[in-house]
Parts: C-alpha cells; sequence; structure tokens
C-alpha cells in the first residue's frame, strides 16, 4: 500500500496535496505510483458540481460565498480549476488563492489552483484524478469550475454530475452570446449581481434565460421544472441557499431515478478510452522515438518519402522496437 | 508498379477515379495498396486553391463560373469536396454534379463529390491523398472547397497553397459573423452577387472586409498588398478573371520567396505525424481488440477497475498481444 493512502483515506491535507502533485508529474515513475494509488483508494462519492462563468462574472466571489455556506452546514468543499488557457496568459485563474481569501482558510475547504503547464487533455486527465482523490479524502462536494472558453465546459460537464453556468445580467440581445451547446449542458443558470442598481436586469436577464431554457429539448435526467434559472449575488449573499437546494434536489432526483450511476459509469468508460488512446500516443514521446520521429519528419518535409508511406515505415519500426523489448 | 499508376500518370479519368475509391476504403488491403501506389506516384505540383463559403453564398456557381474561365485556358482543373457535414445531413453538397452541369461535361474539369461516409480525420486524410493522385494525374489547379462549418476551413487552409473566402453581400454588422481565427487565414475575401440590385452592397461589403483586413497583423508570406477583397459575380463572371490573376500572382511572389515550399513542406510533416497518430489509434479498432476494449469498459463502468488501471492493463496487453504476432 503506498504512504500516502492512510494519511489521505483519514482526510490528512498534506497528504491530499501531495497526491494531487503526484498525479500532476508527467514522470515514468510517478505516473505508475500515480496509477496504482488510484486503484487502492476507496470509492467515495461526493456531489461533483462544474461551475462555468466568463471573467467579470464574479466567479471568484460566488465560490468565496457559496463555498461557505457549504463548510457552515459542516461540508468539505474541494475546489479545483480547469483552465487550459493559464498556460497562456502566464498565471492560473485560482493559483491566487487571496481570491477567495476566506474560504481558503476555512479548515472544511480545500483549494487546488490550475496546474501552471495546462494543455487540454492533460487538464482533463488531471482533473478527473484529482477529483477521485478529494472524494477518497473525505470531501462531500467538489467544485470544478471553469472559464467559458473553447471546450472546457463540455470537458467539465463530463466529468461532473451537475453543471453550472453563472452568467452576468445582460440586455435581451446578448443572451446569443451564450452558445447553444453550453445551454444545453447547463442544469442551472445562475445570474449573478442581483443587488443593488443591477437588481432589475438581472431579473429580466433570468426571465430570458428561463425562456431560452424552456425551448431546449426535454433532457430524460430532468426532473419537471429542470433546467433552470434562478438570480443571485454573490456579494450579499441572497439566492445563495435557494441555488444550493436545487442543486441538491436536483441530484437527489437524479440518484433515485438511476441517472447519477449511468452517468458516471459512461463518464468512466469514456475516461478509460481516453487514458488508453493517451497511452497509445505518449509512445510516440520516448527520447528514442522523437529522435526517429523527427528525422523521418525531415525526410518528409524535404520529399524524399511520401507521407503515408513515412507513417507506415514508423509504424513497423515502432513495432519492431516493440517485439525487441518484450 | 501498380496496374493504376501508368494510366493516372497519363490522366486517365477512369484510373484517377478508381484510384480515389481506392483510397477511400477502409479495407487493409487496400489501405496497403493505395500507400504503395501514392509512394510510386511523380510528385507533380498543382497550384491548390482552398475555397470555403457558407450555403446560399453562391459558391457552386462561382465554381462552375471560375473553373470554366480556367479551363478556356487550357488548364485542367480538379474540384474536391470537404463536407464533414453532408454524413449528418444525409447527402454530400457535391454529390449532385447538376450543381455544376457545364463544369462537369469540360473534358478538362473534374469533379469528385465528397465521400459519404464523412468524419473530420478520414475526410483529411482522403483529401490529401486526392490532391496528390489529382496531381500525379496532371492537373493545373486543384480547387477544395468547404462549407464554413467547424474546423473545417482550416483543415483545408491546412492542405493547399492559397485560401479563399467566398462570403455574401451584407450589411457591416454581420462583418462579425466571420470569426476572426477564419479572417487570418483568408488570402483573398470575395464578395459574391456583385451585381444588379446589391451590387452598391457589395462594393460596401468589400469596402468593410479591406478594412477589417487591414487591420490583422502582417504575415511574412503577403506580398503588399494582401490579404485583400474584391467584388465578384458568379452570374455574370465580373471579376472572375481579376480574383484568378491575384491568386496567381499570390502564389508566384511565394514561390519566388521560398513561402510555398516551406508551407508544403511543414504540410508534408504534419499529414505525416497525423497518420503516424491515426495509425497507431487504427489499433483498438481491429475485432479481437474491440471485443476486448468493451469487456474491460464495462468492469470500467461498473466500478470493477479503475480507469488509469484498466488503461494500463488494457496497453500491457496490446504489447503482448504484438509481441506475439511478430
Amino acid at each position: 500500500m503506498d504512504d500516502l493512502t492512510q494519511p489521505l483515506v483519514h482526510g490528512n491535507r498534506r497528504a491530499l496535496s501531495r497526491a494531487i502533485t503526484l498525479i500532476e508529474s508527467t514522470r515514468g515513475d510517478d505516473r505508475l505510483r500515480a496509477t496504482a494509488l488510484l486503484a487502492e483508494l476507496p470509492h467515495r462519492q461526493a456531489l461533483r458540481i462544474g461551475l462555468s462563468g466568463t471573467p467579470g462574472v464574479g466567479k471568484s466571489t460566488f465560490i468565496e460565498s457559496f463555498g461557505q455556506i457549504l463548510t457552515a452546514q459542516g461540508l468539505k468543499v474541494a475546489v479545483l480549476a480547469v483552465d487550459p488557457s493559464s498556460a497562456r496568459s502566464g498565471g492560473s485563474i485560482l493559483g491566487d488563492k487571496t481570491r477567495m481569501e476566506m474560504l481558503a482558510r476555512d479548515p472544511n475547504a480545500f483549494i487546488r489552483p490550475s496546474p501552471s503547464r495546462a494543455e487540454l487533455g492533460g487538464v482533463a486527465r488531471r482533473t478527473r484524478e484529482t477529483i477521485r482523490l478529494c472524494e477518497a479524502a473525505g470531501f462531500d462536494t467538489v467544485l470544478v469550475e471553469t472559464v467559458g472558453v473553447g471546450q472546457s465546459e463540455t470537458l467539465v460537464a463530463d466529468m461532473t454530475d451537475l453543471f453550472v453556468l453563472l452568467l452576468a445580467p445582460a440586455g435581451g440581445d446578448e443572451l446569443q452570446g451564450v452558445k447553444r451547446g453550453i445551454m444545453e449542458i447547463a442544469d442551472l443558470i445562475l445570474v449573478n449581481k442581483a443587488d443593488g442598481a443591477l437588481r432589475d436586469t438581472a431579473l429580466r436577464t433570468v426571465a430570458d434565460y428561463a425562456g431560452a431554457l424552456r425551448l431546449l429539448r426535454k433532457r430524460p435526467q430532468d426532473p419537471p421544472g429542470y433546467p433552470r434559472a434562478l438570480p443571485v449575488s454573490a456579494t450579499t449573499g441572497e439566492g445563495l441557499d435557494k441555488a444550493w437546494a436545487q442543486m441538491t434536489e436536483l441530484a437527489e432526483w437524479r440518484r433515485e431515478h438511476g441517472h447519477l450511476a449511468t452517468r458516471r459509469a459512461e463518464q468512466a468508460r469514456q475516461w478509460f478510452l481516453s487514458e488508453l488512446r493517451a497511452g497509445l500516443l505518449a509512445r510516440l514521446d520516448r527520447p528514442e522515438v522523437r529522435a526517429c520521429l523527427r528525422q523521418t519528419g525531415d525526410e518528409v518535409a524535404r520529399g524524399a518519402l511520401d507521407p503515408a508511406a513515412a507513417a507506415a515505415q514508423m509504424l513497423d519500426w515502432l513495432a519492431a522496437a516493440r517485439a525487441a523489448d518484450s
């Protein structure tokens, strides 16, 4: 049994941090150890909530307030980030724990910044495995946040039980800014900043989104009335209790009707398949293979070899190297 | 030497059609034969032009008129389609040769519809290889058309020398409908329907796009004045000669300055790498592997196996099966 297993299962935060660092490592021996560790951890199930919101919508303040509502009820909350853009912008959106100062100090909360090397496939693996670690460490709720860019929302929805979209109050014309595909995966739309001068605008925005949601095709995994939109204020805390009540109501309904189990089973199967594909392609990353790849690529680039023929030749070479290995 | 090689190199259209059918086949022995055929074909270079335009912009009429301008000059023109959506809509956009009746009857033109099973990766391979076949068969110009959906434009730009965007006349507000990424890969923007009642609107649209193009970052592969926008009318033929003159001017400049050679070398290298990745992943498509995949996937789905551990186990199994093979 791995040294980390026992303390991690007992909720030791340092062990959890070290386990996450382990699964983020790309070293071969670390990967082997991470796989073995994951395989021996007990299966506990947190409620996994995906949360997306573009910058400026007040996501940090929302997580800070929302997280404290949960911890005040005695729940243990982990916050993870999927941020494929952080590599480019040079800094992690979640790296700065001062973003959520109160929650970061809360003994029942665990905030893990997005890793700095952030390629979408790698982030996906790391986050799925980190969710598993947090669950094994006894967290009841895992919040996976992402910025609304590219395919990160779909990725997050594919590893969580519920998907929440946090939006800013806006004029009706801007509704179109939310892509139809994102609307279709949302379980709950929260319109933030429903306070002060923006309150009326927020309420109108909620009505607009509620209307748009009604136009979507009914999904079998939804109880009557879902997906739905509601106003919240991360600053005053208004609406946050209700949002949490609706999340638990929805999750409970799905659990009772078998939809949660089906969704997780399908997610696990997809995870397995993408791990397998990544594992096959990882062969191309070995130093001796990369040297050969570069050389063959050069021959192709200068026209001495046909791309398809070069690929076939390289596949034979890989198979021979493999056979010689074993 | 393959039976198809000689007639194909002499421009025999039936041999070309049969060779394309061969490369479209997914049967293992056909694939081997296709790879060998491609490797023994001489390297001739046509001007490869990518053309994108959303439905309704008059793309068929444009290709019909434009193609005939080229064949009237004694040039041999091949028209291929990249249409990943045709599988879903149930019919190929280019399947109907009546779309370009005159060009289809022209002995110097060759029109090949999009294959009916159309998955983006498969279409890419098929189109790249078909371009090679058309070049070997002596075509001077290969026009690769695509509808403006998803990633197909980037795909087409990555296999051609020039990328042309065909647009409809529109009000200034609609400029935003063209994504910035597409503007950035366009070498020439043609605003169609610059005739009759729409003429003035078309000219204004050209001015708008010309302004937008000037705001983009200067690319080293562009001579002064490029990328540029100009009005055309596929119906009256107006502007088509000029469009062709600009395409050849641009291509000539790039050839002289070495940019065409660099671009093709890089494209060939990328093609090789994507063939190689596809070849590695193709192992998962064998019947005996698929049975094992399904079974392991089921165990993962019901929680008996961890996804990462299952993937590691499956990779070992594949390596052992491979070693036993050789």
